[in-house]
């Protein structure tokens, strides 16, 4: 029995952390794992290993480990991740650059199929193949190519303006990395990133801890 | 009076994305500003602007605007910004090489001032001005520079070796983008950023919205 209510986003996100280990063992020819192994690598304790697989039913024999493969398969299609997820990046900057050759996105199956700018020296250009294209286009393509996560790395003070365009072309999910609070109808879903953020919080702790 | 206790960690946030937006207007030419301004354009609530500066106690005065300059003085100050940061990143595969170049960084402070790898390839080479060490040298290099914060940005199967390195060599906090929990001593300060976890949980979201 699949238990779909209230699962935490720390599961979820965790689920990623295991997929992405089993993706990178696989790779290197291993066809069966223990919890234990799979745990102690990404310092999970066992018992949350087994607390977030339950989340989603029962799957594996304790005891006899798991199938590499059958797991990531089975983790792939509780997340939605089991066919390619067609994202946009718009941005094109230093960190939208570095986004569209980020490998941890295409690990679990998301595959950037294009940037947008507004910059003109930028249009027209490719990074590692994928196309930089004007924004002004963005809603067309968006719709042509069914299209429905964009990654956002534009400015903080263009980022509102252009989620607004964003929605307006049916896109129901935004991972922001502008450092705004972004305003969004109901029902679409948001995650921010703030790598600013992040490390000033910890060194305002290392400025408290002194 | 300066209250010092207990300031939320998203309090710590919203004030490096005060100070990060301050920093835009002040090179745009703008001398005063009114928090009106300030959290229409980040999308704060008035309320929330005026409670999180209330967490370091009185500054400015209400109706007149703040003075760019001061105000962005007094966070860094405040923060622990108003000396350069010197940072190092290790790990100089795609995304070290993107954080290396991020200006959200340099932004609020923060100085990278060196990167360090394992692979024989990309020890000597530079990026935009910063160079590629090898990682056996780290511990000298951390002691000789009088480094606190690391950005660690090495493969999920390294990190917690690398970050047991980097606590023998007296780092103070970890900014850690490994897909993996590392385990620390008592006393160091770690913040983590899950890319790949944020964009799969927002398609899970997805899928059970469907």
């Amino acid at each position: 029995m699949v238990k779909k209510q209230n699962i935490p986003t720390e599961t979820i996100k965790r689920m990623i952390a295991y997929l992405r280990y089993l993706e990178r063992v696989k790779d290197k020819g291993v066809k069966i794992i223990s919890s234990r192994d799979i745990t102690l690598l990404l310092n999970i304790p066992p018992a949350q290993f087994r607390k977030d697989l339950s989340f989603f039913g029962e799957f594996g024999k304790r005891g006899v480990g798991y199938n590499v493969e059958n797991l990531i398969d089975t983790i792939k299609k509780l997340l939605g991740l089991n066919k390619k997820i067609k994202v946009i990046v718009v941005g094109a900057g230093r960190l939208g650059t570095a986004l569209i050759q980020y490998p941890g996105f295409s690990e679990i199956n998301i595959e950037i199929i294009g940037a947008f700018d507004i910059n003109p020296q930028k249009v027209g250009q490719s990074i590692k193949g994928i196309n930089i294209y004007n924004i002004k286009d963005i809603k067309k393509f968006i719709t042509k190519n069914n299209i429905k996560i964009a990654i956002l790395c534009v400015p903080a003070d263009a980022a509102q303006s252009v989620a607004d365009l964003l929605i307006e072309a049916k896109i129901k999910s935004i991972l922001n990395f502008a450092p705004v609070v972004l305003i969004l109808p109901e029902g679409i879903n948001i995650a921010n990133v703030d790598m600013a953020g992040e490390i000033g919080s910890i060194i305002y702790r290392m400025k408290e801890q002194a």
